[in-house]
């Protein structure tokens, strides 16, 4: 039977720790907090775990993830496996490899797609690492993938948060992509289009069909609640890293650059850049600006 | 039971018609090819139909399709139905139904998606026009449609193409965003992403999970088929009549332009612009250029 | 020496017809405004030139024009030319071009830029029509533009409209350029930077250097007056014929596009595609919405 | 009289050394290249120095510029100045500023503007760094800059360098501007557009006179040189930067970053993104491909 070590208790942490159980995985569970953790400490949960020992991190990216790292280092011993399962920039984890190869432990890096819905529906997971690291894991990534295929061996220990990183650069662009559909539909064309129906009819034979459109029909047919929504949006990190490794690959990214921009700009009050462009129209040609 | 005249028998029309009748649609068709007509002419395709007929049109958009209903117009009686289920502008469409209406008879507007693959599949369709004559048309809509879904009505005449118009939009979008994706995939990462193996992974679980993803798969699987395809793209209207309407309606569409224009640049051989931005650069600065 | 009948005595042409007859220019000048006009009726203004007669119309797009050339087709005579100053189309103006041929008249088009400082350092002209035609008319250009340059027989009737067209488009991207560069000034780098101060140092000796640069310096320059200017910007139409036109010929026009949407979406407020990308994230990720 | 040691003798180098000599400030000039050289080291060119020493470094960024300041700390004592000429990165300033304020020297930092032109027209500088330092400098500034105006102190070490990477930006989506006008005004319009006539009409009395359009028209009136110039674009380092720069403080610059994936994109053959449009084209629809 496979032991793991999974600390971070979040949303995505929670989850994933009773999902492996419920398929027969062996989990040791730490948090910060002491009214999650079920250990006392790292200490303690290194010490649980049988050698070779594979201890999954689900923290957020920077500060918490280095520390954690540091302390495991006093503690895991050589041949020792440590996941990072969170949304890590894949320079970042080349470099924490190196630092950990020194120390005779392996990093393996999995990117994790899948959300609120990965408890029930399963996870997708890119992975890098060494075949030997992975064929190690295996059985957990089996347990938190879906029934049927959702897992990838993307390449060596970097891959998989590079893999995950332009995952969700795409989901950037798709979701943008539906949105300015929406907006389309909403704006134009002959009388009142039934949005929420058209919408529905894509489900199954067109070409869009996908579980963001799924899951926008959910959201269009909950009303009330999407009403109550405003256009203000966040993001998250990796659709930026993306666009810097498209400067820094020299590769064109117009659709997943536009929509990190689309969402910069929606959380921007009366923005500089337009307040210019009034400006210089009425410089020029003496048209009227709104004050 | 349902009888349908089906004029245009081509890829797309021809599938249909196959659809409709192992679906129990009792179907006569015409093509201006004598080879795949089965009726002598159009007047004949009329005398075929019983009272109120129903014709559905799946011919290329322009003029096939207005000398198409100018000889039908002469043929049908008050009360008939014309389905126009190939891929007009729906302003066209509009003036199209208004035509007819002087003449007695309804357009019905079907945007059709589903490609080769809706003869297996099922075709999602997007109907505009009155109450009345969709239902008159539903039993063919539910013969064309898959198992489950696929189907809207999506609002007055007009509304069937401004939905398949926008439909096309939000395509154009999501296949650019993973385009960008697998290019990006291929240009960085540590070591050998092993591109294809990522994207498999994506189709369970992911957000990004999607019907063009599974195409996706297909595609990068059959690896000297995909080594064979140039990066020239075809865009075939749609994208245009949305990005049209984008601008007459004042609705920012960025990432559905950047995917247009991605496919005009994949046609062009050493633009004119990047001459100029060549030239310039070699005027201010004395950078070298390429000639 | 030259004499002009000018129709249309707003700020574009009521400037013009005083920059004309400085510069020795007869003008015999109509608007529907009698406060302003200087003959009774465009009879009158007919009437009251020399033959073959020169008229000006200096009207805002669409139907003024069109009521007018009507009306002014049953007053001039054969030979006599038309000059259209205003936006059109250049789509309309080779329309109207051959409307007006079969009258025996002749129609000129006349791109003019300049602005409010136009009568003070004269209008850049981008002229369409026949060598003939445009001879008739130089000494009327010459007294528009300024001392040196500022004028192009572009081509035949509708380049002209066509060059100002384009004129804008790129005005509409250097302008965006500006706003965007503004806008990071002041949004990063080390402590404050001075906006303005740097603004200033770019207007002489760097690659920016412009006019439009010299109104933004006066813009930022008084102070109260931007402080007091909102991030609203209008478009006035050039800019969206120049994108239909880029979609038309195939030709990729990502800048100026972006700036014509970095306008439309200056004047959205909370738009619909955000609230779609807000109500997606909450879907996936149970990510906070803003309501 | 100001005297000032200047580092690397390039074309830039150079050009402004003997603008500097033409206006009375003495220099003492090094490069590695000892051809150009005219002190046998940077210990000579150290003790050529009055106290307080001004050093100026026109190298390219990067290690050229780290390996001079590693030897000048040895070189240099308290109170001494080095200013960096060169486009490196503002946080590069920043942290080299730092680093020499430990040895007890100063960093200016200067954006220096106007390529091959400066040496006869003066270069725009962009000075970052404190009001004493630049106070030493302005001499050497005033001798630089265009007669008129061509200056600013942008603000504390490191401004200098963000407001040049800010310019070139703004330059970038200028020039694309530009060249996507050209590129439309060839494409499209009635019959021939003298595209030559037209630009060259724009540099006087219109709204996008600037310097760049008169080089633009340099360039086309060249017409064997323009001819023989391939839609082949570099890109300097500072777009990326400036669009790193948005990503890093969340605001939009779709303009400027549009104009560096042109860039991009000219630099591509067959773009592995466009032939993944090719095939899911040829997957869903059965379009043809180009092989």
């Amino acid at each position: 039977m496979t032991t793991l070590g999974m600390v971070g208790l979040g949303r995505m942490g929670g989850n994933m720790t009773r999902r492996l159980r419920d398929r027969g995985i062996e989990v040791v569970a730490y948090d910060r907090d002491p009214g999650l953790a079920e250990v006392a400490d790292l200490a303690a949960l290194v010490d649980a775990l049988p050698s070779p020992r594979l201890v999954w991190l689900m923290l957020p990216a920077g500060a918490p993830t280095d520390d954690t790292i540091d302390q495991l280092v006093d503690h895991l011993d050589d041949g020792d496996t440590i996941v990072d399962g969170g949304n890590a920039n894949w320079r970042t984890t080349v470099a924490r490899a190196e630092r950990l190869r020194e120390h005779g432990l392996e990093l393996v890096d999995a990117g994790v797609s899948g959300g609120v819905w990965g408890y029930d529906e399963g996870y997708a997971l890119m992975v890098g690492g060494t075949d030997a690291a992975v064929a190690r894991l295996q059985p957990v990534f089996d347990a938190l993938r879906p029934e049927e295929g959702g897992f990838s061996h993307a390449g060596p220990v970097g891959a998989g948060h590079y893999a995950k990183m332009i995952h969700n650069g795409i989901e950037y662009g798709m979701m943008q992509a539906f949105a300015e559909g929406i907006e389309l539909l909403e704006a134009g064309g002959p009388g009142d289009v039934d949005v929420t129906e058209v919408v529905r009819g894509w489900q199954h034979g067109s070409v869009v069909r996908s579980w963001l459109l799924d899951l926008l029909v959910r959201a269009l047919e909950d009303e009330e609640s999407f009403a109550a929504i405003r256009g203000w949006a966040e993001d998250s990190g990796e659709g930026r890293w993306t666009v810097e490794e498209a400067i820094a690959t020299a590769t064109p990214a117009p659709v997943i650059t536009a929509a990190l921009y689309a969402r910069f700009a929606s959380r921007q009050d009366d923005p500089l850049a337009m307040r210019v462009i009034a400006a210089l129209r009425q410089q020029f040609g003496g048209h009227a600006v709104r004050s």
